[in-house]
């Protein structure tokens, strides 16, 4: 066997994803202790604040959605006609006729009614740009699988570098060093206001990388921002756009929060609009994906990825390698086309989604000032405003004897102990900053604002007494 | 643009999926000019013999799989008592119980309620095999999801080999070339009474691979076979399973097609059943889906891949890699659970679902018959029985004129010509030989048994003629 046997590659070890890592394997853990005994720990229930997965922590689907998937996997349900409301039988017969079996691989790109469903959402939203074209559009297994394809085809090996705002979501990260590539972070600046991009230190990042004849390929934009909750503005993407276009730099813009803004002045512009309105000709990538927004449908795994200016060679090659997973699962799909299509005004059930919606997204927007108020609150925690997404992403202050005790222990990552430490302490799991990277010296963790309003208001509650005895402990 | 700009990596451009190929982009072409004018070919539609997607071509989904999916996507209808059977009712309420929300992502190997139905499945029918334990398990957005990450974690670059069947699913071919590797073929021998192993020539492509200090590290089997149609018998897989234990190569146990055998006598046996006999060590992935079987829900994409002897850091890295795509689709993986729990006898759908399986299952057994029987009736073509699987892979006798003219003229491989002259004047979607390799002067194609009978008869009339044209053209 040891001759042979299994040789894990450096490029899978590489690859680290904290959003699932070491506090979630401890959470596990917990969990079953608490299952064979619910008194055996100081809280009778974990929290899952580690993920944006709405509907794990009380978010219910939107009826009209779940009613339509219904009747496309089983298409019986249409002879008993007072079943669904008017417009969910139409829908759901439209869907039916243009995919005919969902049972059925679809193109590689996805079903093309579905594909134009899409289009109009695009043309309806992205004011001034060019019309969509299904051609442009592959539906995939959630944003993730889009992502990933496309880095695919734009990275060779190490020499090939990708920027990427830091803080980052590790799917980026990861994706780089398994596929062999190399991250550029570029810092973002934690202002009182909160993240902002830095143009110099962008310019300084990709300067440094191409010293040794290395080159960037790529730009990852996350708007509005993950884990930093930042909501880009105008001007914000022009500078981005600008410099990608001036460099020739392909942009991979993860839009998939773009329903998600709560900050009054806020607006969500998608990087494909700026770009159009300043004639960029440099190729974008475009994510959106049902798991976020109001909807929510993260298990479903539904998502689309829009080329622009994408060079044909790329798309065939894009397109093939799509081919050898044959499409994404048609129901993700039928639900992509459906979020983005959602009932007007008049359709009957309009009223029923309207109510959904605006509870949903109207609590989210409390949440966000919730999460912020209590971290500011807090001794030796200081918040950026939650301006979007679903994430605070609190800097804490460790105490520098609680950081040397972890070194000198030699353990992981100081906020990773401190996310331990959190989790056993009050049920609550979060991940570290270090898993999305920071600037050295400083410490965070990513917490999501999605828990039903009683059960986070705890959270933060135990939140508070956990961090007060953690300084206490440190600082005596 | 030209300094940076996207660089395409070789890796990606090696990768070949004919399955998707020029014979299908030109049929896309074709449908586009039938739907523009539909006297415009000799042809009213055209058939897609090209791939395994029964739904596409007339078979309908398994009414209580179907039932049940309906109301883990509106749990809501479970308020109507009366709409279905009984048992569909008490499915759709244990799987809502298990797993929650379908709308949240579950565990990153899937829902643990999920993979332990599928370990029922596998007790009761890899009998001898210790009891397969659901962390042993993935839920995967079909096969072809699991056999890219195990290769993933075995592959590091072109000094590793990994042995695969030929003719072979040129998801394996395009998937190791995709990540670096080699790929190793081992040729079947094409007899007259079908496809058979051979371990000469299994043992000499190793020896050659390894000669210059190169590394075999994984060994594919596809069983039933794909192209092939062939099933492995026991001694066969006996000798297989020897052959990489001696050598302790890993395993990839390709068994989508379990339940499509046809051929008097022969019976599917599973290499973990057989290894678990012969006490093997090595370890062994398994690969089971929904695509195929009875059922065929290509478009929901559900899969399973089973572990055994996989070292646990492996295991380990595995479920890194799966993580970072955080899950599979929900309803993908409750099919992959459902389908293996089928009815059984008693339970209020088991009549109707035991007719559904065996209208389907015998209509494949006689289609297995007509295709083979029509194939070899044509001049110039011979075909091994179609054992089971869904295929077809005649050899054809190209005219060496035909062969030299497509040779001078410098275009593709001349089956790969042959399959669109085929589809031009029939309107018949085939993949050409060259697409899952073969011995260099041997020319075939793949042809599914899918589509329905009356249909599938036109088809082989139609090919029937075009072939003695054919030959008579390139014979005069």
């Amino acid at each position: 066997m040891s001759l042979r046997g299994i040789r894990i590659p450096k490029k899978v070890l590489d690859a680290q994803y904290a959003v699932r890592g070491e506090v979630v394997n401890r959470a596990e853990k917990i969990a079953k202790e608490l299952a064979e005994n619910p008194s055996s720990k100081p809280f009778k229930r974990l929290v899952a604040c580690n993920i944006g997965n709405p509907q794990s922590v009380g978010q219910s689907p939107i009826t009209f959605h779940r009613q339509v998937l219904s009747l496309l996997t089983n298409p019986g349900l249409l002879e008993h006609q007072d079943l669904y409301p008017k417009d969910v039988m139409e829908r759901g017969r439209k869907y039916l006729n243009a995919v005919n079996q969902f049972g059925a691989y679809t193109h590689s790109k996805g079903a093309p009614l579905l594909r134009k469903e899409v289009t109009k959402f695009l043309d309806r939203t992205d004011i001034g740009a060019p019309p969509a074209d299904p051609e442009d559009i592959f539906m995939t297994d959630g944003a993730s699988q889009g992502v990933r394809v496309a880095l695919e085809c734009i990275i060779n090996d190490a020499n090939d570098g990708i920027l990427v705002p830091i803080p980052q979501y590790p799917l980026y990260s990861a994706s780089i060093a398994r596929l062999g590539g190399s991250m550029v972070g570029y810092h973002m600046d934690e202002t009182a206001t909160g993240w902002k991009l830095n143009l110099d230190t962008l310019q300084s990042a990709l300067e440094e990388f191409e010293k040794n004849g290395k080159v960037c390929r790529g730009m990852v934009v996350i708007n509005p921002g993950n884990p930093t909750g930042n909501v880009l503005d105008k001007t914000e993407i022009e500078q981005l756009v600008k410099f990608a276009e001036e460099r020739g730099i392909a942009i991979m813009a993860d839009e998939v929060y773009k329903e998600n803004v709560y900050a009054a002045g806020k607006e969500f512009h998608s990087f494909r609009k700026i770009a159009s309105a300043c004639k960029a000709t440099v190729p974008i990538f475009s994510f959106h994906s049902i798991s976020k927004g109001f909807y929510g449908e993260c298990g479903l795994r539904g998502g689309t990825m829009h080329m622009m200016n994408v060079p044909m060679d790329v798309q065939d090659q894009i397109y093939k390698l799509s081919s050898m997973t044959l499409c994404s699962n048609t129901l993700g799909q039928s639900m992509m086309a459906s979020i983005v299509n959602p009932p007007v005004k008049g359709d009957e059930s309009y009223e029923l989604y309207a109510m959904e919606r605006d509870a949903i997204l109207t609590a989210m927007k409390r949440k966000a000032v919730i999460v912020y108020d209590a971290l500011n609150a807090m001794e030796g925690v200081t918040c950026c405003p939650v301006e979007g997404a679903m994430y605070a992403f609190p800097a804490i202050d460790l105490p520098q004897r609680f950081v040397d005790e972890c070194r000198a222990a030699g353990t992981s990552e100081p906020d990773n102990v401190y996310a331990i430490r959190l989790l056993e302490a009050t049920g609550v799991i979060v991940v570290p900053g270090s898993g999305f990277k920071q600037k050295p010296g400083t410490w965070h963790f990513r917490t999501t604002i999605l828990p039903e309003e009683s059960l986070l208001t705890d959270c933060l509650q135990r939140m508070t007494v956990f961090q007060a005895e953690f300084l206490k402990k440190y600082s005596a």
